[in-house]
């Protein structure tokens, strides 16, 4: 079936979400901090915050009415691109409004990609963070749409990474992710994830994501989370929970540094990583 | 100064405690269920259900009244027993009642005990538990009241016992427990576990009751939780989240079984354990 076109531009919601410290624990638990990093999973430290990456789950409830009204087979979707963009800190509890837009539907021949805006502000409407989320619709493309515009990218120097990490993920770790909100199959039902063509359940493309940031505000950011501005990337190949990643950091100017993930096998899991620093 | 004896006997509440799907998974994870056991931490599973000592968990806003009323320094307060008792399967999501009676205060020299009981029923009023919770509290005995009636425990017989088995925790098993509903900080704050005595923040004596029983239903019933009727423990030393446990078990009646749980140094951490089956 043909993808519906006329539903790019408008804007869809409010919607509510509403999320409290606990919700903040175990999200932080499921991109894999723990008791060496009190400030995100014990409500009681002293600096208790929001993890930035938190902001990837404001819009759980916000993308299913656009997103289907666009006729998508959601069987045959993955999750192609994440850029998640802060405006403010997000507070230890809150009541969110989010509004949703298709910001374009693409022709990539083998598919097409479905690319979402959401902005999510508090209550009193100071505005939080933006998500933009490429849905990647495989069999739907050769409709003869528009071209993706080409985004700037510096490409990455001709010299070795400036900073090297791994990132070790544990086998329950798409079990505990989760419950943050993506209950999707897929990441853990034996039986749905071989019928779409995987082995076994991948992990969600967004832990892998938070685990990634985690251990890169660590590493690059000296712990200081606040630093986040914006980050951005493409879900390259599945992650299977307990795999560790090696991520490969350049800081191509003083406030932006390109990443590029891989798993054990050399394949990369994360391309086209962009994170910009305040 | 004393406690207040005169509580015992008075029921207090009933209390409501909701639950739902995602409760129970959050409650299985932190108990060590993973992706083995998708009874317990996949909504989607054909036989989903509740591990039966989720029930530890239904009185958590039930006790603080009824104890506060005893004059009791909490932070003198160690959990001594718990006893959980069956009556029907918890369903996958409730609202509960609970009420709670002191069933006495006895003088044991160091110290006082306070047992504590707790009856739960569905919002239909079919009875799903009771819970016994005894705490110590340190500095508070040699006030000449009741002595402890005795328990009638079988001894445990003369032989190896019938199985042994291993239970691995992990450093953040605590982190992942406590949201549950036990955000005592003594099992994630250094500072606190330093005040009350310890080196370091100590798992809660209910996670360490899950996690045995988890092994138990496994090694014993074959995985059929439904068999068990009713589980006591007694916390006889302190875990630290990490620690790997050895139970012993002792099948002394064809429906009795006798367990001692002992950390790597040979210190008994579990004792008294008492498991019934249907």
């Amino acid at each position: 079936m043909a993808l519906n076109l006329e539903r790019v531009g408008k804007v869809w919601g409010p919607y509510e979400f509403n999320y409290n410290e606990r919700d903040l624990i175990i999200y932080a638990l499921g991109i894999g901090f723990g008791k060496e990093n009190l400030e995100y999973v014990y409500e009681g430290a002293k600096d208790f915050k929001a993890f930035p990456t938190y902001g990837v789950i404001l819009p759980s409830n916000a993308g299913a009415e656009a997103f289907l009204s666009t006729k998508a087979n959601f069987a045959m979707v993955v999750h192609g691109e994440q850029t998640l963009e802060m405006h403010n800190p997000l507070p230890r509890s809150a009541t969110i409004s989010t509004t949703a837009v298709i910001e374009g539907i693409y022709d990539k021949g083998s598919g097409a990609l479905i690319v979402m805006r959401f902005d999510s502000k508090d209550k009193n409407g100071k505005p939080l963070c933006s998500n933009w989320s490429s849905a990647f619709v495989r069999g739907a493309g050769g409709f003869g749409g528009a071209v993706q515009p080409k985004k700037e990218i510096p490409a990455i120097p001709q010299r070795n990474p400036d900073f090297v990490f791994e990132a070790q993920t544990v086998v329950n770790q798409a079990a505990l992710y989760r419950v943050s909100g993506d209950r999707n199959p897929l990441h853990i039902d034996p039986a749905v994830a071989k019928a779409v063509g995987f082995k076994e359940p991948i992990l969600h493309g967004l832990c892998t994501y938070g685990v990634i940031c985690r251990r890169f505000v660590r590493e690059v950011f000296q712990g200081d989370c606040g630093k986040l501005k914006s980050y951005s990337a493409r879900f390259s190949s599945p992650v299977i929970p307990g795999e560790s990643l090696q991520t490969k950091v350049w800081q191509a100017r003083p406030h932006l540094f390109l990443l590029e993930v891989y798993n054990a096998k050399g394949e990369a899991v994360i391309r086209n990583g962009v994170i910009e620093s305040k």
